[in-house]
């Protein structure tokens, strides 16, 4: 069975964040897969990149430098304990799925927090091992997330832009620079703003999609994709 | 004399981005401009979206909606002290500069917490009051900040894209949104990767910016001058 890593940020189990996050343990457990969730707000997750990341001595006490410090730690791991947990959900993972609700053109900063301390260099790209070569490879990730505006907002053309404009920096920037492959994202768009009844055709849909999602392909992450 | 508030977040007072803020703050004093600086770090600001921002009770106990909330508490002044505080400052400035080391292609999440929990609806924006007419217009915004990748990854057809294809959320998804004019962003690419005289160069450019800075004309937001 295939490993999945849902990595969850939402404050509401009864919000539709929850609901398809649910969906989703749900379906991939009946087809035999083994799902972990890291649920950050229940975690109460720390997305503040500190010296408190590293345990013991640092590198360069005169002048910290967060990059480098995690880089040294990771390498004598000496991270701090929280990080060593999700870095090691994610070693294990077939698939990374982000589920949240979109917050200013991007993930709320609980889930960034987690991109900026755990994707430490070492463990998930070490120059030149990016892009293409990062050290995760062989993985994916799939973005599953909800908006408040509409998909006419989202449209090319429409106030706020092609919603493929903002995907740039979350599927290129992060997942793709660690090398992992990025399946076509799951955007529910406006539920708060649409009935009940949408809301369960929403949730079905992802659970109708996860059903095949192993024979999917990657998209192919470059500009052309987001900008064309 | 203009009212300036520079949000700073970088742990060390050493790093460049520490000296950049230094920079701008000594400039504009000498220009008669008033500047506060929200130094996240410092404060400990706390990027988490959640319960802990309403004082008092919730508009809807039974499932917590963030948006809904923090509009509702916002309207009544029900808001916590550090949000209140943001906002005050944010009230008062004729002009926003963010100051960061680019995290993921993006800023790093405790300013990301910035955004998400200090913009509140009501505040920053409240439908249809958003984009050319949302509530902080006649201010204006500018992202200075460094980078790991140099000039030539960032470089159209570089490997990680133009470096305006990452402005977009910010600048537009955030910015632009809540009626804020943006200023071209201020780039030190790879600054760890320079001589210390190349890094001093830095500084003295953007000193002899921010001279002249007031004369600018904000970019034009849109599409075009991210994608074209």
């Amino acid at each position: 069975g295939k490993k999945v890593l849902i990595v969850y940020a939402h404050q509401e189990p009864k919000s539709l964040n929850g609901s398809l996050k649910r969906v989703a343990v749900e379906e991939l457990s009946k087809q035999g897969c083994s799902v972990t969730v890291s649920d950050l707000y229940a975690m109460q997750f720390e997305p503040r990149a500190t010296r408190n990341d590293i345990v013991g001595c640092l590198h360069n006490s005169e002048e910290f430098n967060y990059g480098m410090e995690t880089w040294e730690a990771y390498k004598r791991g000496g991270l701090s304990d929280d990080l060593i947990e999700e870095q090691k959900k994610v070693q294990e993972a077939d698939l990374l799925i982000f589920q949240f609700p979109l917050y200013w053109f991007s993930m709320p900063a609980i889930m960034k927090g987690w991109m900026d301390r755990v994707l430490v260099q070492g463990f998930a790209h070490e120059f030149p091992n990016c892009y293409d070569s990062g050290l995760l490879k062989n993985k994916l990730a799939l973005f599953s997330f909800t908006t408040g505006g509409s998909k006419e907002m989202y449209a090319k053309g429409g106030i706020s832009g092609d919603i493929r404009y903002l995907l740039w920096p979350m599927q290129h920037g992060i997942m793709h620079f660690c090398g992992v492959k990025v399946l076509a994202p799951h955007i529910c768009f406006a539920p708060e703003y649409v009935s009940e009844e949408k809301r369960e055709e929403m949730l079905i849909a992802w659970s109708q999609r996860l059903k095949t999602l192993w024979k999917e392909e990657p998209i192919n992450c470059s500009p052309e994709w987001y900008f064309k």
